[in-house]
């Protein structure tokens, strides 16, 4: 009897069908001889809905507030799927974040686990009672107040619970069937990923494959527990998210990764002095807006370029926030675009390949399509592209690494 | 500086706006000086929508569940009343019913409070902080599992609540703005009591004024906490809800209460032998179905006509169950009426005059109106009359007693 724990996301709870569904996928695992902790979401729409009544009765709702209305949400949907598998025979129980002590810190809105009490959850499965547990929240130890993980935290409470309880696999169930080596609404023989690293999968989750919740990926690496991602109704293996092995031939480039929504923001002529780069982006950081790339060029005449994206979203508060620091350091001028996308190629064979970058730029070059901004990790090379290039790019990347050609 | 106990209804929370109110209607008893504890009902037709979904998803949803279910209502109110009164600069914070130890039995949908350890209410207030309770949740303490108190059930809450940090009086704000002689939408000049005992009360409420839980009036009673029916949101001083004393001077009768939706039963020729009553409703009480009046006659011919009430909604399931019984009796036939209603004269004054019930029948009598069962009780007396007659009898009754002339 192998231990699992099965993660289902909103889209997979959003009707009473789909739960009675659910509990049917449960009962399955069950059935075949597998002991199975659920790991939920609230119904799709219910976080948006709870979000909304918080930010109608509040210009800045309190964040800790604002984690008790959330988490209604999955208290809901843990409930209706435990009647739902009870209905078809199968004893069940749902568990609250207090309830199987899922201890956070009390940093409300994005709290991190700290430490999961399985003892009910052994309890309950040595009882042969199958948990559901609610996704998203945690409870703050010292208070006791209700936490929750941000959105998306359901992956990283299964993958936290199933590291706590040693399980033999973590699912997260979903409306995909797995990893993709592009987005397939782009790129038409995109192909599914049999497996793919820790490292590769947060950078393809992170770039907006949008799998995986990024945070749950580091927690299943650093905890080495097997994750897998598949369709929660249709048949398939889905992908494995391995730990890289020796042994293991891996292909050089996994996949394209694609983020629209992204904009950019360049200081010019700012005199190259110690400091410059937390000078810009402090401000930025503090707001907090989250600055992905950043890249900086010293030219000949001791000046220098400094360039850094955000989300498009946050563009415009960025650019009020940058423009007194520019007068501040005498720089000559801010200037930015908010019709770029960022294009990752990535893949945990490049460590020992050389020649993927070029590949990459003589590819984009053969289109036509210039690049803006260039960054570079040991497993991916981003580039930024005006947005209106970006589909062509992740098509002519997809077909320049063969990423149809099952190798895999 | 008074400790106060404030409990907003459904409709008091029913949107936005009308939090916002509520908390400045909090922030106002504040601000003259008291120290408030709020407990909170769910926004109205939410506790509706939860059920409803647990109704789709099974016949017979498992009840330890739909607790689980329908307490993620409370736990939104709370939250975002928190939220609007931070905005008005009063700090406050909401409690779970697993933070405030709201301690219940294990009777799932319908369960009583046991206990309350005030610990964190008390260290809240200490520090300035107004706490926002959940109304209507519990939990058991051997399982740790939530628990619901029923409809109605954020009443009780309060008021025990209000027992337990010994509050200075239990305020439940409500869309009345008191308890009335009758129901206003019957009588015209039906007019606001100033104060009724908790005896009256406890009628009124369980006859039919809706006012309050039964259960929190009986609370109440028994440990003497000082509860007030008024508006949320219109000025005035509601309805004070007190122990009787010797001093008080009390009128007969302070209101006529009624009771639409009820159903009436009749077995005819049962042999008059011990124990018929039991093996009547035994299988009644037991489906569980409330029986509520219950009248035998016994004639001369040594059979005995046995009639009960009970909510028109188990008409027909009260019927089938009580089918067979006739038949195991021995008795003549059953037959029931489902278009009755029950009228009450209620007044804590009757126990020390009589003549009471005399005029109830003559009230009736006179506007020729057939009276099917009476039951008696200290402080009431009941009437079924077929239900076309109920606004009438309320009318007669209440002008009969002279209701409209303020004496207390």
């Amino acid at each position: 009897m192998t231990l699992i724990v099965q993660k289902y996301g909103g889209t997979s709870v959003g009707s009473i069908d789909k739960i009675r569904a659910v509990a049917k996928r449960v009962g399955d695992a069950r059935e075949a001889g597998h002991e199975v902790i659920v790991v939920l979401s609230a119904m799709a729409g219910e976080t948006d809905r709870l979000q909304d009544l918080g930010s109608s009765i509040s210009a800045r709702p309190a964040p800790e507030e604002m984690d008790v209305l959330l988490a209604a949400g999955e208290q809901a949907s843990i409930a209706l799927l435990a009647m739902a598998l009870k209905d078809l025979g199968h004893p069940s129980r749902s568990y609250l974040a207090h309830q199987v002590g899922i201890r956070t810190d009390a940093d409300h809105q994005r709290a991190r686990i700290e430490q999961i009490d399985t003892s009910a959850l052994r309890e309950s499965l040595a009882a042969g009672v199958t948990p559901v547990v609610a996704g998203f929240q945690g409870i703050e130890g010292s208070s006791g107040r209700l936490t929750t993980l941000g959105r998306g935290g359901s992956d990283t409470t299964a993958v936290a619970v199933a590291a706590a309880v040693e399980a033999h696999e973590c699912q997260i169930c979903t409306d995909v069937d797995g990893v993709y080596t592009a987005d397939p609404r782009i790129v038409a023989d995109a192909r599914r990923l049999d497996h793919v690293t820790f490292e590769e999968m947060f950078e393809l989750a992170s770039l907006g494959s949008k799998v995986l919740h990024p945070r749950s990926v580091e927690f299943a690496g650093k905890y080495a527990v097997p994750l897998r991602v598949l369709s929660s109704f249709a048949a398939g293996g889905g992908t494995l998210i391995t730990v890289e092995s020796e042994s293991m031939e891996q292909p050089i480039v996994s996949g394209i990764a694609h983020a629209r929504d992204e904009a950019k923001i360049t200081m010019s002529g700012v005199p190259d002095v110690p400091g410059v780069a937390s000078k810009i982006l402090g401000p930025v950081g503090r707001a907090p807006i989250e600055v992905d790339m950043i890249v900086q060029n010293t030219g000949a005449d001791g000046l220098t370029d400094f360039t850094f994206t955000v989300k498009r979203g946050d563009y415009a508060r960025t650019l009020e926030l940058v423009q007194p620091v520019c007068s501040e350091l005498g720089a000559r001028s801010v200037s930015g675009d908010d019709q770029i996308a960022k294009v990752s190629v990535v893949g945990v064979g490049m460590r020992s390949h050389a020649g993927v970058a070029m590949r990459v730029f003589d590819t984009l070059a053969a289109e036509n399509i210039n690049i803006q901004m260039i960054s570079t990790s040991e497993i991916k090379i981003s580039v930024v592209v005006a947005e209106r290039y970006m589909e062509l790019a992740v098509r002519a990347l997809h077909a320049a690494f063969e990423l149809d050609d099952p190798k895999d």
